[in-house]
């Protein structure tokens, strides 16, 4: 698949306007990708869809410079109003498949994965029809606690044996654990808190983005 | 416009879960279909969008078999999804020309229209762009208290004058004051409480739509 090259998704933002602490998002998305987020995830579930749009047209022309790619959580309305390069669908979003049928062939889509059986189901998908998985959460988050149980770095490892899709992994991760989830198989880190919340994103990202580089090209370095 | 036959918009059901009164949404709607209602309206500003897609398709395959459109408010994705005939747009959700760039030829776009202004800009647009307005509200209601002036009957009689499209009111129409409404200058009448929280919906709806059809058929005889 040409249309999401995997390294994209090594150090994956995804906003929460809760947490900015009062500095607009484009700033603080800004100063993420100055430090190497290389993917951003625009989640809004509380704006009317033409605030929502306005956010995206927003993000998008800061990130197009920057040759990061835009993903928008859930709705299939706006990525095709703004012209993101992605979409990311949660359980209670659209079905994959339809989501597929509804995009263009060169929009990628992420899919959140919370059981086993939800990996399962991505991997009897049509071929060609997801691009990754987002594992979550890894950890369990105050902001998640609607969720059931997390994966933990043990879960994370089994979905990696169960499936070639890249793995994005969400939920808890900072600096302090990124080294251990990418050592248990994951090939991207989405972190929320750990960047919005930072009193210095770009220090935040950088930090985080230079132990992914570290331990991908490990990675590959091993698999030769 | 072939897209759109404006006698679908004589009685006009837009859906509210919370007037429903505890009855499931399909039984009040189909009592309506019975009674006379010409096109139905799907609007759910608080279910994800699997949830929202679920509803949309359970009331596309009740209102096929009556040739009765199904409008979907705002979400041009589960517009697509579940292969509505037309969507309607209020003033927060996506621009009409934008929708009108991401809908098939054949959906028909409704727009919203609650100043002159607003008219003023639905006579501007690319012909062909938008098939009908909603003039809201008609008249103060208490689920519309967020709006600033209503129209009343004069205001709609001024946005007869400004604009060919055809017209739908909203807003506190009832039996009551249905036939004043069409004597204004209204195509069609949009609903809400008077039919979803009706005892009986489907006597409401016919009682309403026949006024409906006997204002209509005396308004084309008067043009003849």
């Amino acid at each position: 698949m040409t249309r999401l090259n995997p390294d994209a998704l090594r150090l994956y933002l995804v906003t929460d306007q809760s947490l900015v602490r009062g500095r607009p998002l484009a700033d603080v998305v800004a100063a993420a990708v100055q430090g190497g987020v290389s993917c951003v995830q625009l989640r809004e579930k509380n704006l009317g869809t033409r605030d929502f749009l306005a956010q995206a047209l927003m993000l998008k022309k800061l990130l197009a410079p920057h040759r990061v790619p835009l993903v928008i959580n859930d709705r299939i309305d706006i990525a095709l109003a703004c012209g993101a390069e992605g979409v990311h669908l949660g359980q209670s979003d659209l079905p994959v498949t339809e989501a597929r049928r509804l995009l263009p062939p060169e929009v990628f889509i992420g899919w959140s994965v919370e059981s086993m059986d939800e990996v399962l189901q991505s991997v009897a998908l049509p071929l060609d029809s997801l691009d990754y998985l987002g594992v979550s959460p890894i950890f369990a988050t105050p902001t998640k606690t609607d969720i059931g149980n997390a994966w933990g770095l043990g879960g994370l490892a089994r979905v990696r044996a169960a499936t070639r899709l890249p793995l994005v992994a969400i939920g808890g991760i900072h600096a302090g654990n990124a080294r251990q989830v990418l050592q248990a198989g994951a090939d991207g880190l989405a972190v929320v808190s750990a960047l919005c919340a930072a009193d210095d994103p770009q220090a935040a990202a950088a930090g985080i983005r230079a132990m992914c580089d570290q331990e991908l090209t490990a990675r590959r370095t091993a698999n030769d």
